[in-house]
């Protein structure tokens, strides 16, 4: 599965003007360097993503695995990276492609934006 | 490309309790109803998921397109089955895979919630 992590996110209380501020140094960007320079989990990929359009609750992630459901979360703080990687494992890793709520990173649980399931296998467009 | 709507969420101001409320009463359920009720445009299938879990923001709805980008939609209103039917022909329709923003109806601006990217060939986990 696929960890996306919104790179052009900035804390709340980042009140830099957001001209003078390179998208290198946003703090979705620190956290997806955290993240990459974590131990990765065994069945993670980490990517960078501009932008999730999930501005009103950044910091934001999304985890997406292919035969699984889709999950976005929100209200992340730049030290998040070992959560998001303890969540991706657990779906990564999950017999039903679900998140298991039991394990859940609490950061995980109180920033959960929402969740798509995967399309049918009927469904082909 | 295939619209989910969201059928356990209950509108804001919709105080019933919610033990008291049969599924297929819920607001979201009418208006997953309302949707397929429509005229449906070309490539696009309406379906219903319990739930998306964007209950801060009910009503809810995603669209997923397999070669393209998926949405994540809240603060809808019980009568805006044409509005997400007429968002969804755009991004079945977009040749970039992305919704674009221009012609776009109102309710899907301001409802937006997130964007999940189409997972790169590359990637197959």
């Amino acid at each position: 599965m696929t960890l996306l992590i919104c790179t052009t996110c900035r804390a709340p209380g980042n009140d830099a003007p957001q001209e003078t501020q390179q998208l290198a140094e946003r703090d979705g960007a620190r956290l997806l360097a955290s993240a990459c320079a974590a131990s990765v989990p065994e069945g993670v990929a980490v990517e960078g993503v501009a932008c999730l359009a999930n501005c009103k609750r950044a910091l934001s992630a999304a985890m997406v695995r292919r035969d699984g459901w889709t999950y976005v979360f929100g209200d992340l703080a730049p030290d998040s990276a070992a959560d998001l990687l303890a969540g991706a494992a657990l779906l990564a890793n999950s017999e039903d492609g679900l998140m298991p709520w039991r394990g859940r990173p609490d950061v995980l649980k109180r920033g959960m934006v929402a969740r798509i399931p995967p399309l049918s296998a009927k469904e082909t467009r």
